[in-house]
Formats: structure tokens, C-alpha cells, sequence
């Protein structure tokens, strides 16, 4: 894409109202707009990088089964009735319609899957299934402070499985960590598998936390094994033994949750009565796991993270370009930049009449991670360099092809 | 995809509360899920569907500039008490937050796309811009029961362009309208260019209306050139002369609006200041275009008239898979499934432990162009038929392969 045709600038300033690094920096480097507290909106550098993203996370997804859905953000006040959560849950946004219907804004879909299994679901031949989707949810937070981390408006992958049993949903919870694990991998996130409460048909449920200072949650973690609970539940102090190997020390940390997973057991097939019958005609009633990723959340946290004090730096699988093609006199990059495209490279080609100091200091906000600079200096040849690396290359076409990964 | 890893089944059925075809259909068929009158959710086969549409009107959108992004479903009150609409849009679904924020669900994006251009357009070398979007919108209908042709909530794609002049506007104005003539040439709608009222800066607006029984606008249009006008515009009656070409004769149907576009001038870029300075430096408010599709409704449309008494009959670019697969025994059809997909195919394989005669009848209802049935009976051969035709053939692999477009 020809940056000249990007319809969106960059920034020199931080906008006054923002706190949170993620927001501050994504806003300057021109990838979202804040349209008010805890509300945004993706600019085209800012979609991408969110789809890149979702496709991980939708790749992963479908390789443990999942089928794609798209659910209504609308539902009905009946569903949350029936569930108990319509008066319980503080952050559900409630409208009325002219015909005087009650919706809810959809925060989480139990509600609505549920009663849609139950409509599939009648044979032990029809279990397991598993449904999920991406998709824009609603939380009317009291405070909203933290850019894109939390959001009154943001972007969730929920899938939900159900089970003939509860062997066959401890079997799939386990299934479902591995990919978690995958997921977190590919996004360059170190996540750490966290119980927490809220488990209704286990003692825990189980939160990935990212530990980093932006993190809103408190972590007990353990320095030598995998032991890491919530402070909610957390029987331990910090500097305490750790509990499970008795060998490492408890220490505590902020975490941000950048994923849930849950055994629900029955709590919401039994409501809306997913029911099956067995090899002997007896009916039972299915079980239920959950497990959520927070999309525009792990945008926020890799903001956090791959950034410096010039801007970003997107890992490559995340990134909304490959490489940021700079010319530093009108023209001299178009056929490069052909070529480049013509080899299926994601190329952002800077066309634009500006200084070469704005240039460089743009692509250092942007972040893409490779940086090629063509100009009368150059001569044939290309400039190279990687963003948060200061040495620079001069290589030929061919050389430089063969450096790009 | 396997079908017995699908997680839907069709019903033989239709529901009861569904006066409309396309509603029936789709959901006997297993695409979609009536959560309320006017709320659809999109199962795997209709997600598929409509992300083929989506993906045709992608492509068309970036073939005439358009740069993607997310606008945000909740808007702040005050954008749409700037440009009046607050109180005057009926159908405007109105909520408030804990912190007693008064929002709208965005049915349209105006009152966020333009001042968000205002950030970034300031100079005459700002423009054109041009930004689009393919979202979920909002609209509190008094009536629902057209399906998905109207819904409460549904999709659409929204395209904005900003120009420094009209005559710039006027001539994007017909790169639009080439470009949607291409959009629905490739969905398979003969959609009519429609004047209609609405124009703010011109004499009328244009919609894009499908003649077909089931629209809700009535339509005027010429049996020999290419007249049209919505009702409510006209100043003819059902066989009088034309009064462009003066030979054909006017007759009225009627028809479904599946997009629109509007010559928009100042009307929203005066109120939120889209201001851009000149070569001399002297400022102007910049004008305005819009252009909208309907997503939902034209699959809607698609399904309405790609339909018959046994189910659909998808055009290829639209269907969610191009080869239905089907064994009459279990396991007879894993090679030719493994082997058709590694060929790039997407192929939807019946493995499911079902009579031949239920299969036949799924296959109809859910409507792929290309059937392929293996059994005993076919030997080391494949029974091609396609959907609408009653012809079989007897074919070997390779044969079968070729007959593939």
C-alpha cells in the first residue's frame, strides 16, 4: 500500500486524555481513534493488525475442532432471566426497543448458545460439538482507563464445547490449553496458566495472565515451577514457600488476563435444557466448557510490549506490513516496490513529499520490522535496516530478497 | 469440512413465526438462528455465505481506494445532537451507561467518520480519502418480518469519500457506481440504478434496487431504457409514457434496496469542521460522498431468488462449498474427500450414518452447485449431478476432476 493512500497521518503528540501506554502510542502512530472513554476505533494499520491476530487465533481454533458462528450482539432479556444474570451482572449494557422488547448487549454469549445446542443436540452421536466466534462484545465498566486493555466496546474470541461427560469436558480442557498455548506462542505473549475463581463444576477456573506492570489483577506466582493463582484465591504471602513444589518462592506480580477458560458444567445446559440421550435411550443433560481470548486486549498487551520510546516494534506475524519501503526522492521506489509486491511481500511504500527525518521517524512510530530506504545515495542498491536495530545494510535487489525472511 | 463435525442439522420444518422465504429457508437449511423477530445469528454454513459476499464487496471496495477500518458500534450522544439526528432518527437505538453516557448504536457511520477525517484532513493534499467499513449496524425497525432483508441488527458495508470540490465528488460518484455494478454482476443480482429522494447536494439520491416480489419499495421503471424511480419521487403513473426515452412504456414492480448512494456535499462535513486549505491557503469545507450495500440482506436477496421447493441453488462464488461429497457407505468417500481438497477444493463431506434418500434431501435444501455421490454401486467411479439439473453422470476421477471449473 502507497502510504500517500493510508488517509490516515501520524501524530507528534500523545492525545492529554489518554493514560495508557497502548493507547497513547496506537493513537499517535495513526492505528486507532479514541471515539470516547473505553471506545475506539481501528484505523486501516490498526485493522490489520488486529486481523492478524484474529486469523491466529481463528487457525488455532479450527484445529481443535472449532466451527466458525457469528451470534447476535442483541439478546433478549428472557435468556439473561433465565440464567439469573440479567439482575446480577453490573456490566450489562440494557436497552429498550420502540416495541418495548428489553435487549441486552451481548458481553459473553452463554445465553444464546446454549438454547442454539439445545436445538442440534439430542443424541449422544451429536456430542461433542464446539462453536465459536470473533467477535465485537459490550462491558458497561464503571472506569475505563486502560486504552484498548479494557474496553466498554472491544473484540473476543469465545468458544464454548459441549460433552456428554464430565471425563469427555477434562478430556477437551486440556485439548483446549495446548492451543491456548499455540495461540499465545504465535503471538509473541508470554501467558501464564492462572487459577482463578469462578470454577462452578471445578475448584478453579483457569485465567492466562500476562505479567506486566499495565496489568490490572495481582498474581502469586511461584520462581521455580508452574504454581501461579489469582490473589483472589491465594492462601499464600509473598516470599512464602511455594505450596505446590515446596522448593521455589512465592513472589507476586501484576497480570493482565488476556484469556479465560472454564468448565461450566451444567450451569447453562440446564437452564436452557440441553439434553441428550444415550446408547439406552436415557436422557441426560450435556456439559459445557468455555474458553475466551481477548483480541483487541492481546492488541493492547503487544503494544505494550513491543514498543520503545520511538514507537512499536510488531513482531513480524503481527505486524500490518513486512516491510516499509522509504524513498527519499519522488518516485525512485516505485518499481521496487512492484517488484516486492509482484513477490507476495506485504510492502507499506512511503510515496510521500516529506523529509527524510519524518520519514524515518514515522516508520520507527509505525513499527513495521523491516525498514528499506532507496535514494540518490543509495543508488541501485537498498538500505536496510531492522526496527530496533541501529546497524544499517546496503545490498543489492538480490540480496536484500534473500535477508527477507 | 466433514458435515458430521458441522454441529447444525436442517429440519424438515419450517418455523412458524417466520412469514418471509429467505427466514424459512435459511433456517430449515441450517445457516441461521432466530434469536428474536429481526435478530439472526449466522451458523457455520451461513457465516460461510456471508463472508463470500463480504469478500466480493472487499475486493471491489479496495479496487477503488477504499482503505478498511472499524468504526465503533457505540457513538457518543453529542455527535448526533451536532448534526441533529439525535431526535429526529427514529429508528435510532438509544442506551445509557452506568456513568450515565447517553450512546446510539450506530445504524450509519456519518457522525464518526467525519469528524475522524477531520483529524486528518487539512490540506488540499489530503484529499480525496477514502475509508470504508463491513459492520454489524443497529436500527430499532417498528416491523420486522422480511428476515434478514431487514433486520434490527444485519450488515452492511458503509464507504465514505472526501473531496475538495463537487466536480471531484461528481466524478468518484460514477467510479462508484462502475464499481457496484461489478459488485452485484458478481453476486448474481440484477440490481436497478434507482433515483430516488435524499439527495442533499444533488437533484436525487441513487439506490440499487432488485425487483422481486418480496421488496418493500415500489418501483417505476421503463420497459425500454433505463429509467427507474422509487415511488416516492415520481411523478408518472404504471403505463404512461416514459419520460426520459419517450418510446418505452413505465411500468411499476416491486423491489428490495440493496445499497445506496448519496451525494452528501457539506451536510456532515460543515458541522464537524472538515475543513482543507488550498494551494493559496485559503480554507474550504471539504464534500462528502457515501455508499452503502446491505450484506445481510443482499444474501437475503441471494436466497430469495437462488432457491427453489427443495432448498437452494447458490451461485458457485457464493456457495459455501463448492463440491458436496456424499457416501452411501460409511468411510467409501475418505480418499476422493482428502484427495479434492488437497486439489484446493472446498468440499463439504457427508460421512454421516444417515439413509441415502435424508442425504439427497440435505444436500437440495443446503443447496452446494457441485453433488458427488460414492456408493457400492459407483464402483471405482463418482455420480456428478449438479444442483437444478437432473442429469447424473457416471464419471471416473479424472473425468470428474475436469468437469470441476
Amino acid at each position: 500500500m502507497k502510504q500517500s493512500q493510508l488517509f490516515v497521518k501520524t501524530s507528534r503528540n500523545a492525545p492529554a486524555d489518554e493514560e495508557a501506554k497502548n493507547a497513547k502510542l496506537l493513537i499517535r502512530a495513526g492505528f486507532i481513534n479514541k471515539e470516547m472513554a473505553g471506545v475506539y476505533s481501528y484505523l486501516p494499520l490498526g485493522l490489520m493488525v488486529l486481523r492478524n491476530i484474529e486469523n491466529i487465533v481463528r487457525e488455532e481454533m479450527n484445529a481443535i475442532g472449532g466451527n466458525e458462528v457469528s451470534l447476535s450482539i442483541l439478546h433478549p432479556k428472557e435468556n439473561w432471566d433465565k440464567t439469573g444474570r440479567w439482575g446480577t451482572m453490573d456490566v450489562l449494557f440494557k436497552l429498550q426497543s420502540q416495541t418495548k422488547k428489553m435487549y441486552a448487549l451481548g458481553p459473553t454469549h452463554e445465553e444464546i448458545i446454549a438454547p442454539l445446542a439445545q436445538k442440534f443436540i439430542s443424541s449422544y452421536r451429536d456430542l461433542p460439538a464446539y462453536y465459536y466466534q470473533i467477535q465485537t462484545k459490550f462491558r458497561d465498566e464503571l472506569r475505563a482507563k486502560s486504552g484498548i486493555l479494557r474496553g466498554r466496546e472491544f473484540l473476543m474470541k469465545d468458544f464454548y464445547s459441549f460433552h456428554r461427560n464430565q471425563e469427555d469436558l477434562d478430556s477437551y480442557y486440556a485439548v483446549a490449553q495446548k492451543a491456548y498455548a499455540r495461540v499465545f506462542d504465535r503471538l509473541g505473549l508470554k501467558a501464564v496458566l492462572t487459577e482463578a475463581s469462578g470454577g462452578t463444576f471445578s475448584k478453579y477456573s483457569h485465567e492466562y495472565q500476562v505479567l506486566h506492570p499495565v496489568g490490572e489483577d495481582i498474581i502469586f506466582h511461584c520462581d521455580s515451577c508452574d504454581f501461579a493463582q489469582n490473589k483472589e484465591i491465594v492462601e499464600v504471602a509473598s516470599s512464602d514457600a511455594c505450596p505446590r513444589c515446596g522448593k521455589g518462592k512465592v513472589a507476586s506480580s501484576n497480570g493482565a488476563e488476556v484469556g479465560n477458560i472454564f468448565k461450566l458444567g451444567t450451569k447453562y445446559t440446564e437452564p436452557f435444557s440441553v439434553k441428550y440421550k444415550d446408547e439406552e435411550g436415557k436422557e441426560h443433560i450435556a456439559m459445557m466448557g468455555c474458553y475466551g481470548i481477548g483480541i483487541s486486549r492481546a492488541m493492547g498487551l503487544i503494544a505494550e510490549i513491543y514498543s520503545d520510546d520511538k514507537g512499536f516494534l510488531w513482531p513480524e506475524q503481527i505486524a500490518p506490513f513486512k516491510v516499509h519501503l522509504i524513498e527519499l526522492k519522488n518516485g525512485l521506489g516505485s518499481s521496487l516496490y512492484e517488484r516486492l509486491q509482484a513477490k507476495g511481500n506485504r510492502v507499506l511504500y512511503d510515496d510521500r513529499d516529506l523529509k527524510a527525518g519524518e520519514k524515518f521517524n514515522d516508520a520507527d512510530l509505525i513499527g513495521i520490522p523491516y525498514r528499506a530506504v532507496v535514494s540518490e545515495k543509495t543508488g541501485d542498491k537498498i538500505e536496510l535496516k531492522k526496527r530496533g536495530e541501529d546497524r544499517t545494510e546496503l545490498l543489492t535487489y538480490n540480496e536484500f530478497i534473500q535477508k527477507l525472511p
